[in-house]
């Protein structure tokens, strides 16, 4: 592996950016397989680990998600795209929301974040009808979609100045 | 900061664990800060940054949290809990989740990895009624509590051998 795998967290943190727009170069099988370990050790609620990824590398298939997706052309450009479900109960969390999406959420964040360590790039799909990815896939028709991912070589690796909120608008103290 | 600030993403993912018990010690202004500015960084949806935090030190209110949690005294033993919410019009993704759970769940999963590497334990807390934590702290009704979160000194800081699935498991290629 190379000298980026001893990327520090916050560096990570600070350098992971949303990428749309890819190099025409595979990852490797060893980094694609360190990225879906990062994920597999993801925690999860009683540890249910209900993530079930499918992982596409076929240019043919990656054409169709990208002709749905209007404009995202890096979905076809992306050496892997991955879809992130869950095979699930459905169960609740005590705080009223389910489980499965924060759990998938983490092992994606965890994907992310592991990629910016190796010099990958990867960036969530919003605007993609998951009813047509999990039809390309076989996904059955109760497995949940959670997110699409992409991931890949950056076309441009140079970091971006985060556009965030300050801490005083999103952090409070002893009470609302 | 410590030696521990640069420690790897992938050594933060193996060595994050659950930890449901703490040191009577609390965690330094400067650290709890670079925690927060972990989650602030997180990505987002539309990045509209739903995630809101109020941070609980309070001996009294986490007292009071650690009653209401059955058999979750690290409620009360954790130098800080974070309750995790979102100020959200509840808009969806494409493939049809809510946005707002899943991005709170990135924020607080940079939380889990920058503690890690600071040698600071967490926990996300499941077994807790979301409508007391809210009542508690005074979140308005129609702010959404997303997760309840421990921070601080674990009383065993060794790691933990994880158990979850083999990748075969839970990775399938091109195709359900």
């Amino acid at each position: 592996m190379n000298d980026k795998n001893s990327m520090s967290v916050m560096e990570a943190i600070r350098t992971r950016k949303s990428v749309r727009s890819f190099l025409d170069k595979p990852v490797e099988e060893e980094k694609l397989n360190e990225v879906l370990e990062a994920a597999r050790l993801a925690p999860s609620a009683k540890n249910l680990q209900e993530w079930r990824f499918v992982v596409v590398r076929d240019p043919e298939t990656k054409k169709i998600f990208a002709g749905q997706a209007s404009g995202q052309a890096q979905l076809a450009e992306a050496s892997v795209v991955i879809a992130a479900c869950a095979e699930t109960d459905e169960r609740m969390m005590k705080c009223g929301q389910k489980a499965y999406p924060i759990d998938v959420a983490l092992a994606l964040d965890h994907i992310t974040l592991a990629a910016a360590a190796l010099g990958l790039g990867t960036c969530w799909i919003g605007g993609i009808d998951g009813q047509i990815v999990k039809q390309v896939l076989g996904i059955p028709e109760d497995i949940q979609l959670v997110g699409v991912m992409c991931l890949g070589y950056p076309a441009d690796p140079s970091p971006v100045e985060k556009s965030r909120l300050p801490l005083e608008k999103v952090v409070k103290y002893e009470h609302w």
